[in-house]
This record gives structure tokens, C-alpha cells and sequence, in this order.
């Protein structure tokens, strides 16, 4: 739908959003009613998920352009799509713009547009205001027929990772430390890529659990270990690890949206032949000794490392 | 589904989760992973909608108690539903919080149950992060069999307002100027009813077209007029005004989510006794002239009057 289809009413707020609509094209669709309409397909189920980037908790001014902070919210928002094994349907976007991003706004607006592009998604609502600090707060819609819930990890099942995890993190401390990041771990940082394919393909060839990286790997295992009530063994040196990364580093480096999933025997080979990318076995499942709590081993010992947390101090 | 049921890893943010959840109760359904599922009815599309509710843009700290502010929060989105004559099938919230706000989280968290158990909707997942400002951004899912956009209304039809309009301006009036409102213009501002019910019944006895009022009757008519490409002509002292409410308020006030729609004669006797609450005609819809844009006139005058523009300046 294009802008002449959508008319709003006067006013700044109003401009802000026909800019945004004219610059997403027919990126956006159905915008401008109060709410969007869409159809999910027959036999599928709808898959919803909401994901907050703010300034200054996620990321600060001047390590990202304001174009890579659109993008990456959008994908980071993607992300949980992809680790239920949906397919995006949509996506509405609410931004806080303080006054100081007004000028940003553009190129913020590019980004999201960017993300929607390369990864088929409707831009079909959103919501503008001021604000203190950038906020975007991004709701992704997506139809699933195979899901894949953080509680399905069996006992026996082996762990797999895509890719390879470091990158982001490696991008992040130099960031935090006032280092310029090597360029291949800052384009990871800035521009990640939403497992969305690739979840769909391991969904119908065996997976049956999957959660993204946004908070670690040993987060994430310590969270499907706890929906799943197992016990996770990772052999950390399994673990495919980014060029110039310690490895300490890509275990708890967090916004990396690579796919942790779960399955009897996933065809690793077939995997990368397809999709040109590495699927890699990193651990087992079992059932939790009498008195055990479900959790992760690493070698042998108890993962104590954290991902990221917002709420600590 | 119980906080058992959805077990979340450590840390600070998922214990703040897990206390919602605790306090949340039944109404929270399916969260604890990357994404939740719902089944939209077959037959039925999809309706969503986003609206943020910030600190300082929205509402200022002291107006309202931390449980009204989730309620509130709560209701303005699900009366984009309303608007769109959609029920309810979820929702989620992202939440930013600052820390001067932590020990207003249950409170919050309270309110947002409380809004989500009236009108029927679960509660299906959320965001929680640190924020300068408290934020609270609420998407809706809806369902809906008979979509009223703002883009249907026809020349010929009349207009009509639910209820009656100017309590909750009149209410932020004093609020802006330091004085008490008046209790029942408060309750009205700190606890709106989105006209859900109303919405279907409606669409179910001939309105084609529907807008809730959030930016105030003389901007939503201007919204309708614009998108349907009629002119409005509002008999503006045919609009029923709140108890002590001057009538130019009542015609800007936003934040009413009294509902305005579009039909070609709708049973006004039938809707009161249906649901005990007043469907007032206050206009009528026409082609515009040649070389008239679509707008809206009151009593021959052209409407200058805007709603809430949160970008002015």
C-alpha cells in the first residue's frame, strides 16, 4: 500500500509517519488504520514476539549509525521468529525519538526498512513519540507449523549452534572499552542475520527445540535446560569460535542471534550444504540425576557464567 | 499457563519477569519463550496494533497511581482493537523502567492484569529493560470477522459517538494547570473502557467505518474524512458533552476511546438497550465538492481545531 493509501490526519506527529511511510514504500502495508490486518494460513499458528532496543541500556550513541541501530532492532526482533521456526507475517514498530535523534530519524526509518526488505516482512504499524532516550520497541508477527519451544529438549538429544559465536561479543567489549572493533566483528555487531531459513529447514528435519543467542550460549543453554527440566553437557571446545575471539568470550557473548537447537541426530552436512553455513553438535541431553536440578555442565562442571542481564547492577 | 509452567533462567530481569508472571496469574499464557502462539479462528483475520504510553509525553509522574498507568497503558491499546470492531487475543508489553520506578513495577504489572482480565485479553509475552523514562509500549492481537477501517466511510452516512466526550480533557486540563479534577472527570482519565463489545455489535448492525477517539473528535473526523475521501459535516452541539464540560473541550479531548462510526442509519434505541450506553448521531458524510478537499465543517465553518500532536512544538 503506498502513502496515497494511506492518508493521515494533519500535524507533526502525522508527518513523521507519512515521511517514515514514503521512505518504506511498499515495504509498509495497510498502515494507517488503528489497526493493521493480516491473515495467517490455514492450519498455522500465529507466533508473536516484542523486543526493546533503548539508548544507553542496549547500545550507545556513536557505536552504531542510526541506519545499523534500526536494522539490528528489527533483527534482533526477527530473531525470536526464527527460534520458534516461524516465518515473519509482519512487523509494527514503536519508536521514542528525543529531540536530539529528530535528525536520525531518516536513516533510523532506512534501517528498519532495510530489515523488513531483506527478510520479507511487512512493515504493517507503528507508533511515534518523543522520548528521552531512543527507544524502539519492535513486534514481530509470524506464522509457524512446526514450532520449536525451549521445553522440548529430550533427554538424549544432541545441542547444535549455527555458524559461529564471538563476533558480536569481541565487537561489544571493544566498544565498552573505547577500542574501534576489527571490521568483520564490528559488521556482525552492527548487521546480524536472523536464522529465519534456516530455523524453517532444521524444523522439518528433526529439531525439535531452538532458542536464539541474544544473551550467551550459556544463557541460552541454561534456559532450555530449565524449560526442558534436563541436564545440558556442553563440550566448550565443540564450540565453532569467531577468528581472534577467546572462546571464554563466545560462550557468554550475547546478541550473536545464531540458533541453539535441540534434536535427535540433525544432518549437519545437509545443512551447510544448503544453506552455507555451519551447523555444529556442541552437547547432549540428559535426564537430571535423583536430587539434580535440571541445568548445564561444561567439561564436567557447573556453568556459572551469566549472559547479559538489564536489570543488573 | 502458571510461572511453573514457564520456567526462565537466572538473573535480575527474569526475576522482575518472574514476578510479574507470579502476580499475573492465569491471565499470562505462553510466555517463557522466544515467541508465543496463538490460533487466530478460521475465517477470521488478524488485527494488531502498537501504542506507547511515556513519561512526561503522555502522562506525568503523580497524575496517575503506577496501577493506573498500566491499566491505562493497557486499555488505550486494546481500544485500537475496538476501533477496528476486533476481539482480543493477546497482548504483550515491553516495559522501560527506571530505577527511581522499580518499586512501582508491581503496581504496574497490577494494573496492566487487571486491564487484561476486564477485556478478556492473555496476557502472551513482554519485554522488560532499563529506561530514562518510564515506558510502556502494549501491542494488540485481535481477531476480527468484519474489519471497520477508516477508509469506509461513504457519502450518505451518518456519523455517531458512543457515549459521551470532554471528562478525560477536562480531567488532563486541570492536571496541566495544578488543580484536582473533579472525581468523575479523574475516573474517566485514569481508567477509560475501550468499547470492545460495542465495536462488534456495531459492525454487526451496519457501520461500515470506526475510529476511536485518542487524539480528540475534531482530528479523528478530520482522520475519516481524509481517509475516505468524503467531507464530514459535524452538527458539533449535537455532540453529548461530559457534566460541566465546556462544549470546545469535549470536541478536542483526547484520550476519550469513545468510539466514532460511520453507517448508513444505525439503531441508536437498540444499540442503548443492548449495551446501556448512549450512540448519538452527530454528522453526516458527503462527496466533496468540485475542487474540495476532504475535510470537516461545523455548522458551515471549516474545522481548524487539532487533536494531540505529539511532535508540535
Amino acid at each position: 500500500m503506498t502513502l496515497r493509501d494511506t492518508p493521515l490526519g494533519p500535524g507533526a506527529e502525522f508527518d513523521a509517519i507519512r515521511e517514515m511511510l514514503r521512505r518504506w514504500g511498499p515495504r509498509a502495508q495497510g498502515i494507517g488504520d488503528d489497526a493493521a490486518l493480516l491473515d495467517v494460513p490455514a492450519g498455522e499458528q500465529l507466533a508473536v514476539s516484542t523486543d526493546s532496543s533503548v539508548e544507553d541500556v542496549h547500545f550507545r550513541r556513536g557505536w552504531l549509525t542510526p541506519r545499523e541501530i534500526g536494522y539490528r532492532a528489527t533483527v534482533a526482533a526477527l530473531s525470536d521468529l526464527a527460534a520458534m521456526g516461524a516465518s515473519p507475517l509482519g512487523l509494527v514498530s514503536a519508536l521514542a525519538i528525543p529531540d536530539d535523534w529528530r535528525d536520525a530519524l531518516h536513516d533510523l526509518t532506512d534501517g528498519i526498512g532495510e530489515a523488513a526488505e531483506r527478510h520479507q516482512t511487512p512493515i504493517v504499524g507503528g507508533n511515534v513519540t518523543r522520548g528521552a532516550k531512543l527507544s524502539l520497541t519492535v513486534t514481530v508477527l509470524g506464522a509457524v507449523s512446526r514450532p520449536l519451544p525451549r521445553s522440548a529438549v529430550r533427554p538424549g538429544d544432541q545441542l547444535y549452534v549455527t555458524s559461529e559465536l564471538g563476533a558480536s561479543g569481541a565487537a561489544l567489549d571493544a566498544l565498552m572499552n573505547g577500542r574501534t572493533p576489527a571490521p568483520a566483528q564490528r559488521e556482525r555487531f552492527a548487521r546480524p542475520t536472523p536464522r529465519i531459513r534456516e530455523a524453517r529447514w532444521l524444523a522439518a528435519h528433526g529439531a525439535t527445540a531452538a532458542i536464539d543467542v541474544s544473551d550467551g550460549l550459556l544463557a541460552e543453554l541454561a534456559h532450555l535446560a530449565a524449560a526442558s527440566g534436563v541436564r545440558i553437557e556442553l563440550d566448550a571446545v565443540r564450540v565453532p569460535v569467531a577468528d581472534g575471539v577467546p572462546r571464554d568470550l563466545a560462550l557468554r557473548s550475547g546478541e550473536e542471534y545464531e540458533l541453539v537447537v535441540a534434536g535427535r541426530a540433525l544432518d549437519t552436512v545437509a545443512f551447510a550444504n544448503h544453506h552455507g553455513l555451519a551447523l555444529t553438535a556442541i552437547g547432549v541431553a540428559r535426564a537430571p540425576a535423583a536430587g539434580e536440578s535440571p541445568g548445564v555442565d561444561i567439561a564436567g562442571r557447573v556453568a556459572r557464567e551469566r549472559g547479559h542481564d538489564h536489570f543488573s547492577t
